[in-house]
């Protein structure tokens, strides 16, 4: 799987991938990592990328043109990439590449898009930065403008990281047996439960009972009420949600 | 404003952050970040700070004493940074510092929950790493358990990342008058309005009149029926929200 981040700040996304899971799916070729500065399509002399709003406003947006160029570069790639792999000779067939606008107005980001997402052979992702991006341009060529929260952030790259994250976790092989994806938060509509391990009492605190029983029956009904209790009392439309999907509502 | 991060990355949080806004603040002084790494506080010889999940389930668990020793670490350089900038011999005054666990498990992250940060003189915010970190030192510790969505990540670096950026903007001074706070999404409830800029016309599509037309009164009108619109069409929840807080629902 190939993600093309067009960017203002290429180094950022780099680095933020480069550690732990994500950073060893990149270095054993698992999924692979092509930014694309924005800067380099400036259409002055300044290097500049961004304009005043046209009606008025604070704050400055990105300009179409350097976006559009940007979005050419990342499908020349994209087509060298097939060229290299296929004969040269076939002609290449029309492919249609999802591009993600990372935006606070865009669609929440759930485990659903991230596992829709990671069936993608190439996924561009286009970083908004300052007061976001001229909207021509965005109607020109994203098909997915995604959040990832109802919060306002300095940029799009964080929002960028997050869901190339999310998304490389659900590649095969990207995760181990250490890392665990089965059991995790939202797989069946609840929090996780409190989890233990060694010692078995710390500062005076035990493990409860149960869960050193070997009774994995009781371990197994215990932690489902304390995972039903902890969705209830912090997130109840999640609680009405599971409740719901049980019948039970 | 002092941000302590305890995180198993420190360099990954440190790098995400000197770019931008967020590196421009952290240049000049009007914040400061302190990471300290969770690894250093390993048990045993390997450096390992991870143990197997007691009653069974994959993955690893983060164990209770480096959390507890990493954090006492960041209290005496929070009393240290006190001593410095008071005098020495005032006995310390009890300190409350606001502890943040980085958890699918959280309360939902957003605007009202970062003003309120923003607010703090010093915030602690503890990464999760693997299958999560054992429930006692979390009773013990954290204030605040805290989610930025409902999607599963490979660690809780992220997370924090996008809290302490989202809280950041919000410490005056951070943000100039180009990077713009107070038109952003959210603030009036609803998602925000396309945007343009020059040129006025681009690959044959014009800006629209309106908003060229240098008419304030109808500029407002049409941006604020384009936000309806599209909050309607994308988040319907937030247009129910924003319908019942005008007494319309």
């Amino acid at each position: 799987m190939n993600f093309h981040v067009i960017t203002l700040f290429p180094e950022m996304i780099e680095s933020a991938l480069s550690e732990s899971i994500t950073g060893r799916a990149l270095g054993q070729g698992i999924v692979h990592l092509n930014t694309v500065s924005l800067r380099a399509f400036s259409q002055n002399s300044y290097g500049s990328v961004d304009d005043y709003t046209y009606g008025g406003g604070a704050g400055m947006l990105i300009q179409c043109e350097p976006v559009w160029q940007a979005y050419q570069e990342v499908l020349t790639r994209i087509e060298d990439t097939d060229r290299e792999e296929k004969d040269p000779l076939i002609p290449m067939k029309e492919k249609k590449v999802r591009v993600i606008y990372t935006s606070p107005g865009g669609k929440l980001f759930n485990e659903k898009m991230a596992y829709e997402f990671s069936r993608e052979e190439d996924l561009i992702i286009l970083c908004g930065h300052y007061e976001g991006i001229d909207q021509r341009v965005i109607d020109r060529i994203v098909t997915d403008e995604v959040s990832i929260g109802d919060y306002v952030l300095t940029g799009g790259e964080l929002p960028a990281l997050v869901i190339m994250d999310a998304v490389m976790r659900r590649v095969p092989g990207v995760l181990n047996n250490e890392d665990s994806a089965e059991t995790e938060s939202f797989e069946n509509g609840l929090l996780e439960y409190p989890q233990y391990t060694r010692p078995s009492e710390w500062m005076g605190v035990k493990v409860p009972d149960i869960i050193l029983s070997g009774d994995h029956v009781k371990v197994d009904i215990w932690r489902h009420h304390e995972s039903l209790e902890k969705t209830k009392e912090r997130r109840p439309e999640l609680y009405t949600e599971w409740l719901k999907s049980r019948g039970i509502w």
